[in-house]
């Protein structure tokens, strides 16, 4: 699956398009697998750097992480409460 | 210019592919513009939280914000150091 299609599949449908959203999509492109990855620590941190701006619940985050290849992504997809 | 756009745009090309390479896009689809984005400011969280990580130059790293209606888009391009 390409990052594109990521991209693509995480698109809000019209009928959830009044809600606020975050999506965050992290991208790793590696050139030798040698290493342990990341990205799941990356992705926790990210989440508290996140939670200092919205004030989100632990529900309304869906997240996704998948390897192909040298590639590794990583993608958030929040919905943010309307009253802020 | 779409979300789709921005990450077509950002592909590497074949003559660069063998950079070890960290992509991140955050996009916020707002509901209002009445409140000031946060978006520059999660930046700056983001990079000091990927600083922990990869030893990377400031020089190294390219950021485009961009603001289309609703849609604010940051994306950070980060061609990691090949000797970590």
């Amino acid at each position: 699956m390409s990052l594109l299609d990521y991209f693509r599949s995480s698109k809000p449908n019209s009928a959830s398009l009044a809600k606020e959203r975050l999506q965050i999509l992290v991208a790793h492109e590696r050139t030798s697998r040698n290493q342990p990855s990341y990205l799941p620590a990356l992705q926790r941190e990210i989440m508290e750097v996140i939670r200092k701006y919205v004030n989100v619940d632990q529900d309304a985050i869906t997240v996704h992480f998948d390897q192909e290849g040298n590639q590794e992504t990583l993608e958030l997809n929040i919905v943010l409460p309307e009253d802020r």
